[in-house]
């Protein structure tokens, strides 16, 4: 049987090079990319098929354009999944109930590896967290520290995917249920209850407890969860 | 204080207000956009800026370019994680134990949900899987049948999110650990304890014993992952 002949474009072909040179370690995180000029010389192809592929590989997400310094391989790639999602989110596939669905869903896998796998230094990072949140009266920062202490605990599972995905759920629950974090967390009825719940997290981690890691999570999850269902629905 | 000005391109401008007639509902799945030329007119913008943001919006993954046909909103978005994974190991931020580990994650999470949101006609659908399974001799279709098994069940969580990531997480598996999946489900003495583990998912599932099938998916998978890690080292 015939089957269709791919059409392979000169841009892709540039991007095929690149990519190999990352998997075979010859490019690393951080590592400046030749210019578009030396690469259109050493692959033989038109400046216009290589700032094509570059373009492309910066919309993928693997390489980064600084102005006046040219292209280089990301350091960074948590934000990679949030373009993503977003889109999800644009056309509809998805909705907010299903993004605090999937926030439960890492944060109880996280937090089940975390307390298997988290250091003393992560520890006492949370704990720092935790105890800054403690005295603080500015809003913001409770907000900032939240967020702080759920991504630590992500951190601490060693598992690079779980902290993409719940960093990419974090952004689009700020974006689409704007607000809300900061108006539950600022509640005074609320700011004893979620300490409590924090400090059971901190605890179950500091003694390596994974089934009480996994129910102080739920317990916490499932009251957060609440309050931004109702803000969903006013 | 200054802030930096940000330079929007005028194909970035396409972008938006494509995507703004997606967010709007103007546009949607299967939709077919404009040709390049009348695009070009009505946004008073050259073909050449048209072009670069129908094209940012392919690898973006919102549409499609059909050939002879023109440019459409996809109409399937399960594929969407997969290229951002790809990149994630590409660069290698992350490795095949924490795709496993990702799994295990995902997949309780969705036979949770899925014991509470499953119908009737997605319960027979699964019993068919398992009993084509049970008199299948095709190795291929045997692997065929087990992927389907799993994700007709994501799909009975009713959460696309869940969805799209086990589909990424599927494919990498395949692309990664190339065959495991075939040498698991194929050798005699695992055969029979698949078997059982699946008639326990799909059991738990019908009476909609959230414990029972969290417990069943766990069993299943600790099994499996087990089977693959020694494929990992090997």
């Amino acid at each position: 049987m015939f089957t269709p002949i791919k059409h392979t474009t000169v841009s892709e072909k540039v991007i095929e090079q690149i990519k190999e040179m990352v998997s075979k370690g010859d490019l690393k995180k951080g590592d400046k990319l030749p210019s578009e000029r030396k690469m259109a010389e050493n692959l033989q192809v038109s400046r216009t098929s290589v700032r094509e592929a570059l373009k492309e590989l910066e919309i993928m997400g693997l390489i980064e354009s600084k102005q006046g310094e040219g292209n280089f391989i990301k350091t960074s790639f948590e934000d990679i999944l949030l373009d993503p999602f977003s889109t999800i989110f644009l056309i509809k596939e998805s909705n907010a109930q299903e993004i605090l669905e999937l926030r439960n869903v890492i944060e109880k896998g996280s937090v089940i590896l975390a307390a298997e796998r988290i250091t003393s230094e992560e520890l006492k990072e949370i704990k720092e967290i935790l105890d800054t949140a403690d005295i603080s009266d500015s809003e913001d920062e409770l907000v900032k520290l939240d967020v702080i202490f759920h991504y630590k605990i992500a951190q601490s599972s060693k598992n690079f995917l779980l902290q993409s995905i719940l960093n990419a759920v974090s952004s689009l629950i700020e974006a689409s249920i704007k607000d809300t974090r900061k108006n539950i967390l600022v509640k005074k009825e609320h700011k004893d209850i979620i300490k409590k719940q924090h400090n059971n997290i901190y605890n179950a981690l500091k003694n390596q407890d994974i089934k009480a890691a996994e129910k102080a999570m739920s317990d916490h999850l499932e009251f957060v969860n609440n309050e931004m269902k109702k803000s969903i629905k006013n």
